[in-house]
């Protein structure tokens, strides 16, 4: 019998999936679930996008380029220079989801043993396509008791091999919710200047910016035009993760031909998902004012209720909609696991993510979960309070 | 100046998309182009399909399962019994694209410098996908002589080394238009047992089969159920290149779960495309009645039309909508761009495939050219008309 991979092995399965089977199981019995885990949010797709679909007049649904439209390209350019990144329309290649970005990009720079440096907690994707790609993860620790700030050039520097080709940073960060100011990102412009590096920014949460402060990306630094690579979807910021697309941008023309003969091979990004994005870059202003309204409103709630809860740490997000939380437990996979299958207030539990998977540095994690505050005001609520309540009874 | 990788250099360039600027300088210039050189068909996409898209009720467009959908799934797999394929929603994975079902196998079962044998000429972007994994192609080639039948036992068990995991074949073939017989499948799964390897057919074009021939799957085939993977796509049986969906498919256990944890990694296949792809499997049979015998016409014209050209060599296809064409020239690539740059007649000319990029074997096909029959007999009658004058000319 022929026997898979190393690397099939080796793909990690998601914390968060692995907890569905007990979801389901405990939804099954009854029990209502307020889901904390997801990054899907409840916000409805911008009506322009869902419209533009509906009313499209094809007839034969054909591949489009490889690279993505060109209008849509050209749309994605102007929509960033609204946000005083000034690129074009060639320095632009549309990827199904910024996941197929994160692959294209990691192919394109990356060979089998190369090294990327990330900043943990992290994305617990990364992983999967570091598996995918043969590359390896060389996690950076950031701390709760920092704020999740940027790690000092020194512990950078000093994980640096003639291997490391790249840092990856996510910003605004899942699942920290920090922001790196201005400040920040130019310590990583001089890193990766000084070792020759490419500087990878998945900044699909931008819009997610809270209390007045704003989205430094890294293509606004000048210098770095040849190392930086930016990564971007529609997913989260038009609430349309189920139509995949997503993009990759960088000035360095190699990363874009190359990223292309990858786009090549897998003929084209989505149509219809096309159509939705490109339309989706005429929601008004004002959509975004009021999610970002709602947002603002639901993560205070979340804080201050969580802040009610003895013996637990929280860092206050500045963007994007996760939090981590640091409880007075042992084990987070087994608390959340315990939370579906054996806990409940008056039939109604949580479900939340445990934080283990969004580090690789070993131990690290295991007495944290990331919140997602994806819910509204009132089930965040209620949802606190099962938390605290079973916190109260639970032993690890 | 931080440089890409190897991997990225050696990533191929499509053949066809090489001349893709020179068919559109022509253009420009006013030449009209008989476009046989991809297999974007120009046959409507069934209403059904898209009516379903056209009167989704979606408020939130969220992410789908990351294996597919379920109804989307059983309903796959109720049209695989009606065409003696016995599986279930279990042994499916939907993928974005055939591509990514290429991509998640080659992931699942190969390691870097794992090897996978191809029957060639192939489909190009075998290659492309080859090279993203780290995988070796090691090619055996059919013969235009023989009309593309399989190679023999003997020729595939030389090729055979430990480090061989995987036998590709595409049936019915692109660019070949063979259809492999009951016969040599099971030639195939005897190899595939006896050297344990997998078995991994593309079966995209299984609706396109001609002259009363019928196409016999691999997972017909019994006693190979923890070898064979079955590689399917809605792009060309529905003309819905644009969609972006495709599937795997097999018994195996392991390669089902392996390609999941690839498939949750990045998310979900396409929703919208779902939509369109669960709905286009109520196309009614007529459909297919018609848009064969459509093909089949084109083909027979396109082979009698050919065939009056002195100094060829062409293979009769018996399925997909491709043909392989040995021309008395010794650069296909040169022809190729020529035709576009500089001939004409009255205005005309056409873009043809050149076969160097369906091999892999040094010096193999520079005098062969694909030709897809996805455009209407009347043209096809014209742009043969217009190779057969080119003939009379071109020198190389
Ligand atoms: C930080 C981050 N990057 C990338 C992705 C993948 O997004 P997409 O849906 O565009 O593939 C996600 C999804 O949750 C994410 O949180
Ligand atoms: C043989 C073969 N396999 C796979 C594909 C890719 O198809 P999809 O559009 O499903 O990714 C093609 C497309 O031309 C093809 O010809």
């Amino acid at each position: 019998m022929p026997t898979i991979s190393k690397k099939g092995e080796q793909m990690p399965q998601s914390p968060i999936r692995k907890l569905v089977p007990f979801a389901d199981k405990a939804a099954k019995k009854g029990k209502t679930i307020y889901y904390l885990n997801i990054g899907q949010p409840d916000i409805k797709t911008p009506e322009g996008a869902l419209r533009a679909v509906k009313e499209n007049d094809i007839e034969i649904l054909s591949y489009s380029k490889s690279e993505g439209s060109e209008t849509y390209r050209e749309k994605i350019a102007t929509y960033f220079k609204g946000h005083d990144i000034h690129i074009t329309a060639e320095d632009i290649v549309v990827t199904t989801g910024a996941s197929e970005a994160l692959l294209f990009v990691f192919g394109s720079i990356m060979d089998p043993d190369d090294e990327v440096i990330i900043t943990e907690p992290f994305y617990a994707n990364y992983i999967a396509f570091s598996t995918a790609s043969g590359v390896n993860v060389v996690p950076i620790i950031s701390k709760i008791e920092d704020n999740f700030a940027l790690p000092s050039v020194e512990a950078f520097e000093k994980l640096i091999t003639p291997k490391t080709k790249a840092i990856l940073i996510c910003n605004p960060g899942n699942p920290t919710g920090n922001l790196y100011s201005k400040e920040e990102i130019q310590k990583l412009a001089a890193i990766v200047k000084k070792h020759d590096l490419f500087l990878i920014a998945d900044e699909v949460y931008r819009e997610f910016v809270y209390d007045g402060e704003t989205h430094y990306s890294i293509l606004q630094e000048k210098g770095i035009e040849e190392h930086a690579i930016m990564i971007d979807s529609v997913s989260k910021r038009y609430s349309m993760c189920g139509a995949r697309v997503g993009s990759l941008a960088s000035k360095n023309k190699m990363v874009i031909q190359t990223a292309i003969k990858f786009a090549q091979a897998r003929l084209s990004p989505p149509t219809y998902a096309q159509i939705a994005s490109e339309a989706a870059l005429d929601t008004p202003r004002s959509y975004f004012d009021d999610v970002i309204a709602e947002y603002i409103d639901r993560r205070d709630t979340l804080i201050t209720e969580l802040r009610k809860i003895d013996g637990i740490k929280v860092s206050k997000p500045k963007g994007a909609f996760y939090c981590v939380v640091e409880l007075p437990i042992k084990n987070s996979d087994h608390f959340a696991q315990w939370l579906l299958e054996e806990f409940d207030v008056n039939g109604e539990t949580v479900m939340v993510a445990p934080a283990g998977g969004f580090y690789s540095t070993p131990g690290y994690g295991l007495n944290q979960i990331r919140i997602a505050y994806v819910l509204k005001k009132e089930s965040l609520i209620k949802a606190v309070h099962i938390l605290k309540e079973a916190l109260k009874v639970y032993k690890d």
